[in-house]
């Protein structure tokens, strides 16, 4: 196999809602209710029912000089358009020789936790399902073949939760985004039968859980003087004390089929926590009460937790300990930690080691499966590859360089000092408090 | 080589404290307000300043059937006789061939926490004082070139730390144990040149600062609901966030021969975190100051971080991505992770595919440079093997069977229901209601 052949679908990236994302499919019932873009001191604002986002671009800096990082886009004039734009971000995919992605909510939360919390349910759902039906519809839809839609459920009504998930399955959506905890924002806890309907739900319909990173545990920013780059680098693996719980928890054996995702939470430290799992299993059982009806926790966890990585030279070193056929690929795009317009190149490099069949398995055919997926049958698959699609865009003179200056809040910088979770910390404390209303 | 010719260095157990531990030690200015044991409501609790603890032996477990390892002994006869008396001790330890041992304090916390929020600092730094003294000479000096001593510091005052590391290295202690993040303390961040006095005293006399997990950042129970085998496995990951917080810290440059050690976090996970700790530098170093001075973070974590492992056949397999020179064994007796009494077979069957040369580096050669502690040549090497010690324990009969029915309290347990977190946690919170003054 050559580079130009790797056919590339991404489990995580990020879609911008353009401002009339929900005014297009808010019910007539709660018109001027819906989540709407407001110009508040030279930011671009999301205000849904009396509550304002501080920024709405959240680390959208692809396209940006590596020296600008660190800068939070004030609006969308701050961001390259295909952040919000859905035949620009289809360009930059090709760009990218990305045949197809999972863009997860920006505005909502990853998890749609925004959603989660206002007194006015019916106005809650309304939102929810006017942002399923833009994200549907006006985003994945509009280039067919190369999106997988991913879906937003009530947390409070689990049998809501069940019904938008029936809804969505019969328009083609077999993923949600779920949090990896949701105990941590005041709702029940995965092991609580709260949620079975909708475990069923996703059950019946083939519908993977998809749970972004910081969506329930966080990473924690160990202090105010710690660099950030302590944090970055800890923020995949935070979601592993949330990887250990859905180990254990009680659905799997409830629905044997049901598959879930740990988005951004990287592979190279699987086999340790998988090892860690077998071994607290066999230590702590006679006491525990644990019963995997007599399978390994690592087995359980094979069977259904799909991960992911950006860059993971040693988890791909090692995917006889994790499962070949679970893992995938993501971009990340437009945050920081993206590769673009170079991940073709960057993962390249981590595969030399691995046979055709496993490049193939993990850049595309696991998530084709998994997601009930199939660009190559529409598409052609000569018409999928990183060479077809990066052709498209050279026909098209997609520009990909770097452009400077493209404006946004930045961190407090002084030469020789790092720059510290502390300063990244009052930059959004600050844009709270300027857009709060 | 042989499992007999094997030499077990534990970088990781834990002591309680026998009653007579600090009154023996405590000053005359201060005689009668040292940390003492009361019996309060069928317990054994120690006092130190109108203050008591909950539980007195923290998870002491070692010698009961794995069906009693969720219960907690209320005092000393609910334990096992090595927890407590040296002299037993070291009866276990050449029963389970281990050669030598670094003990955590239990009553202080693993880093000596307790202490730390005194408003009498005068008492508290004599308390300190008097722990120090009782471990160094009544434990460990009792079995010459079976210890690696390990003070405990004030916090408060890095001069007067730095002072205390002064005086007990002057008595041949190389080790001090200390919060993974002081920060979560309310003390100042370990970026804060607070600390700096303390730094260069370890530095100056060859000490290496040991954080154990969960004497700073903490393993989160992921909900009341969770079996607690999901907290079990997480815990000694959750110093990832810490070890990250290490590697960029500005203590390496200022004292490039300063280590520190990861007490109980496991290897396996390493590797991953290294690599992501170079992704994070090479991707975002141009907007975040980060300065290695040419150096590679996980070049940083190699020369200055020891970890270690109690059972990590992948970490074992992946040592040429952690650096087979800064890796240490740890039994953890008595907690209920340790595989006391059949430590030697368990690590033995992790030691297949290494040369005897690494074998000796993880089970003692590593540790007897970076800790400045030579058994060997005190006792004669060939009494320090796992065969040697064991025939000490054979010929004196020391009893290794599990007892059972040893007392204390049990949580709450229900045919076919997982103990969880929620379990767990009442039960410690009932005996801090309890014991409370």
């Amino acid at each position: 196999m050559k580079l130009e052949d790797l056919i590339l679908v991404s489990i995580d990236d990020h879609a911008i809602e353009p401002p009339n994302a929900f005014a297009r499919h808010m019910p007539a019932k709660f018109k001027g209710r819906e989540p709407h873009i407001e110009s508040r001191g030279g930011r671009d604002v999301w205000v849904f029912e009396g509550r304002a986002t501080g920024y709405m671009g959240l680390n959208s800096v692809v396209g940006r000089p590596k020296e600008e990082y660190g800068m939070e886009p004030l609006g969308y004039e701050h961001m390259r358009r295909g952040t919000w734009d859905i035949q620009a971000r289809v360009d930059d995919m090709n760009a990218n020789g990305v045949l197809g992605s999972i863009c997860f909510p920006t505005f909502p939360g990853f998890a749609g936790q925004r959603f989660q919390t206002h007194p006015d349910r019916e106005v809650a759902l309304a939102a929810i399902q006017a942002y399923n039906d833009w994200h549907l519809h006006d985003w994945c839809n509009a280039a067919p073949g190369r999106f997988i839609p991913l879906a937003i459920v009530p947390w409070w009504d689990p049998v809501a939760a069940a019904a938008e998930i029936n809804r969505m399955a019969k328009l083609g959506v077999h993923a949600i985004t779920f949090s990896d905890n949701p105990a941590l924002h005041g709702f029940p806890s995965i092991h609580d039968p709260y949620w079975d309907p909708m475990w069923k739900a996703c059950a019946d319909n083939s519908v993977v859980i998809n749970c972004h990173i910081g969506t329930g545990a966080k990473a924690d920013h160990a202090s105010d003087l710690s660099p950030i780059d302590a944090w970055i680098t800890s923020m995949p693996i935070s979601i592993a004390n949330s990887a250990a719980d859905w180990i254990w928890a009680p659905m799997w054996k409830k629905y044997p089929n049901l598959k879930m995702a740990l988005s951004e939470g990287g592979i190279g430290w699987i086999p340790y926590l998988l090892e860690r799992a077998d071994f607290t299993h066999l230590h702590h059982k006679a006491w525990t009460n644990a019963d995997f009806g007599g399978l390994k926790p690592s087995e359980v966890f094979k069977k259904h937790i799909i991960t992911c990585f950006i860059e993971d030279d040693f988890g791909l070193q090692n995917l006889k300990h994790i499962g070949e056929d679970m893992v995938g690929w993501e971009c990340d795009y437009p945050h920081s930690d993206c590769t673009w317009p170079n991940s073709p190149e960057v993962v390249w490099e981590s595969f030399k080691h691995l046979s055709d069949e496993t490049i193939n398995k993990v850049t595309h055919l696991n998530v084709m499966r998994e997601f009930n997926y199939n660009p190559l049958q529409l598409l052609g698959r000569e018409n999928c590859t990183v060479g077809a699609l990066r052709a498209q865009a050279k026909a098209k003179g997609v520009n990909t360089a770097p452009a400077l200056g493209m404006g946004g809040a930045a961190p407090k910088r002084e030469t020789g000092k790092p720059v510290t979770s502390g300063d990244i910390n009052a930059m959004f404390k600050q844009a709270d408090a300027e857009t709060a209303l």
